[in-house]
């Protein structure tokens, strides 16, 4: 059995202690965030740092690391210069592209131009959508803190508009990342699906818990 | 296809929304959050809203949704009182169980005793964890806000300890999810476990991304 203090934690290699951590706490979505600059240069990469924070209005909030001195963070300095971005499931074929998207290209090289994906500009929002992307949505900033506890980026987004392939969406509303073939995350390199799945209905205190059929 | 609008979004009924936008964002992590008040009245509650904000020190991320008046948020009071909580992997066979604490219990029934799940408490450590669990973790509060875009609570705690049985680590400090049965969450109610998956090697912009075998 593992086991480890907050101290023997701290003790541990750097990349050992990257790698427990970053996959410690469960699976993490498998999204590629789509930006430009105000050049309308592109921007793609890999992020697992996206959750749910509200349905009404919808907002989702997103996890920027630091940018420790002399390194650059073409995403948030998109993100920051524009106000939007779009979020694109990743699926399966698309899963060995999207980790290329994490090198560390020059600024002046599009992740798009360097791999396989293409760049879709939906209406006339200014971030470009993945083309080969099953569900894509376009996000504003709302809000943008750094993290006083380790200087972390926390952005804050609104849904501005939201692509879903109607087969992956049942008739509550609820959505079938499974028929969308899309992937999961665990830690900083490893890429999953997911299996068929359980639904349960909505759980009462004087019922025992009762699986969807 | 779906196609919305925020507008559109908005428009729509709350329940669909809801299963929407919960959905949307793709996989979530399943845990189970154990926590005591000051008289030690144990509370078991199911999260799908924790990320990572750091490695090192090790960080972990919450959302709490907001308290609408007359409702009760026992898990959020208790770590509000005590500053502590854990997470709790949820594997295949736990699942009814844990879907189970989402029902809304009095404030003096425990989840524990509701439910097939075990109280385990680990050294003297002032929050319960879940004996059935694989990967048990120890968290102490470091900050709480409000968000300001909708009243949604954003816990940032850190790692005190951390137990994960050792079939579930690779030998790069990696964690084999699959290995551990840990589940993702799709949504408010679809359980999934994960196929075997694909690691890659760290990508670089000078060469092809490369699987790991």
């Amino acid at each position: 059995m593992g086991d480890w203090s907050a101290q023997e934690l701290e003790a541990l290699p750097t990349r050992f202690r990257g790698n427990l951590i970053n996959g410690i706490a469960g699976f993490k979505p498998a999204l590629l965030v789509g930006t430009a600059d105000a050049q309308g240069q592109t921007n793609l990469a890999l992020f697992s740092s996206v959750f749910h924070i509200g349905a009404s209005p919808p907002l989702l909030g997103l996890i920027v690391r630091p940018c420790p001195e002399g390194t650059e963070r073409h995403t948030l300095d998109n993100i920051l210069a524009t106000g939007v971005f779009t979020l694109n499931h990743i699926t399966e074929p698309m899963v060995p592209a999207a980790h290329q998207t994490s090198a560390r290209y020059a600024r002046s090289q599009s992740e798009f131009s360097a791999t396989e994906l293409t760049e879709e500009w939906i209406a006339d929002f200014p971030a470009p959508a993945v083309q080969q992307s099953t569900v894509k949505l376009g996000l504003s900033l709302i809000e943008h803190q750094v993290l006083a506890v380790n200087q972390t980026h926390l952005l804050i987004a609104g849904v501005q508009w939201l692509r879903c392939p109607d087969s992956g969406i049942r008739e509550d509303g609820s959505v079938n990342l499974v028929e969308l073939n899309s992937q999961a995350v665990c830690g900083l390199d490893s890429y999953h699906g997911a299996t068929e799945g359980r639904r349960f209905i909505y759980a009462k205190a004087d019922r025992p818990p009762q699986a969807i059929r």
